[in-house]
């Protein structure tokens, strides 16, 4: 199953792909719904973030050739940031380079949607907390980053999020889903969920034992190497094989 | 004005405190509304959390003195990082002591209540954004806090973020509020927002150059020197003079 979030006359709705069309949902994907009988062309349709989520937790160094290309080891635990739910974007939304930074990054990652409320969860069982997976692009004013220490704002800007572009409840990370980044079609990052330092189970029961998870909570998972510079008018494409592709074009505000 | 949030048998409504009474609200306090001729006495309602954020963000090392105890100096620019909305609880609720840490730490705090979505504003008309202000206690695990690096998960338990009574519309912290922390009714922290590094203007313009700030977002706006351990069994105050106090007991999960 694949859930989109679109935008409507009355405002955003959910719905599921079926093939080349979205069915709109009668209430959404976090609880009991039902199909309705209006249907559109997916490529009729303005694709949103997938979801709202509460927050944003995000996992740094979870791939061991990005945090050497950061100049780091992999941390012994989960290392956990948070995005505001402000810098969220959806599909073909553009992402703002702030006049504050001179070097903001793309990071191209899987992002686990949670199902349902969850709350101190034995790695054993905490996959039955995601509802399904999207694709993410965990943007990042390097410069800042670096220079405040807390990651907060040099990963909290305004449009820092793009999120989409739907959550397929079916792909399964750990057999290993591509993941990639090309900006204006030059593959600049080309990974593997294989290779992600902490899985997303051990990831899910980590921030569930701190935080309580709310259905439609987002986890950003780490990125692989690769990492590189935006720049104004570029396009910037995460793929997560299995899932799809989440394009975002760069626009400067500098 | 002293707009409080309250428990109803149908759900949390906003109200208005007059003298010792509760005035509810029909709409709440970020767009009109109107009294309403429901009134019940203050000391029969049960208090919420003033408001649910969309985000809380915090200052690090904002009084001097504080920063010298944690063994540092003053920031050059304020240093942002963020707790989740799921660590807030509100007036005689419970802090909950996880047992992943063995030192949680109160940490005494003004609170600021957004009133009004704010992007990019200037120093000068920062205030405008604000609809007043609350106690707040930034309770932190300091162990994790200082292993983790990153201070999401040392600030971000479930429980850690104490907020109330009531958001006060009328006090001015650039006159010099009295910040307070009593454990047991010993005082431990006793500084004065007169001592802030960056102040509420500033913190405000600050914040809203890099993320949209919400109506009702938090902005916590750092503790005086004197943060200690709280114990199972503790009563932690927090009081800023001209607002009023806020009271949780510490239980522990350990």
């Amino acid at each position: 199953m694949r859930y989109v979030r679109v935008a409507r006359p009355d405002g955003p709705a959910f719905g599921v792909v079926r093939d080349d069309h979205v069915v709109l949902l009668d209430g959404h994907p976090f609880a009991e719904h039902e199909l309705t009988d209006r249907v559109a062309p997916l490529d009729s349709v303005r694709l949103l973030a997938p979801v709202l989520p509460s927050k944003v937790l995000c996992v740094g160094k979870n791939y061991a050739d990005h945090a050497a290309e950061m100049g780091g080891d992999v941390p012994a635990e989960p290392l956990i940031f948070m995005k505001p739910a402000t810098a969220v974007i959806g599909p073909d939304d553009e992402i703002r380079l702030p006049a504050l930074s001179t070097s903001v990054h793309h990071e191209a990652e899987l992002a686990v949607v949670i199902g349902r409320l969850t709350r101190r969860v034995p790695v054993e069982r905490a996959l039955e907390a995601v509802l399904g997976y999207t694709c993410a692009n965990d943007v990042t004013a390097r410069d800042l980053q670096k220079r405040d220490g807390q990651w907060t704002r040099g990963k909290g800007f305004d449009t820092f999020c793009p999120l989409g572009p739907w959550i397929d409840t079916d792909v399964d990370p750990s057999t290993g889903l591509g993941v990639r980044c090309e900006v204006n079609e030059t593959v600049r990052q080309d990974g593997t969920t294989a290779d992600l330092v902490f899985d997303v189970a051990q990831l899910v029961a980590y921030c569930a034992a701190f935080a309580t998870l709310l259905p439609g909570d987002v986890l950003l998972t780490g990125t692989p190497a690769g990492v590189g510079e935006l720049r104004d008018g570029d396009t910037v494409t995460v793929t997560v094989d299995g899932i799809g592709q989440l394009t975002n074009r760069v626009v400067s505000d500098r």
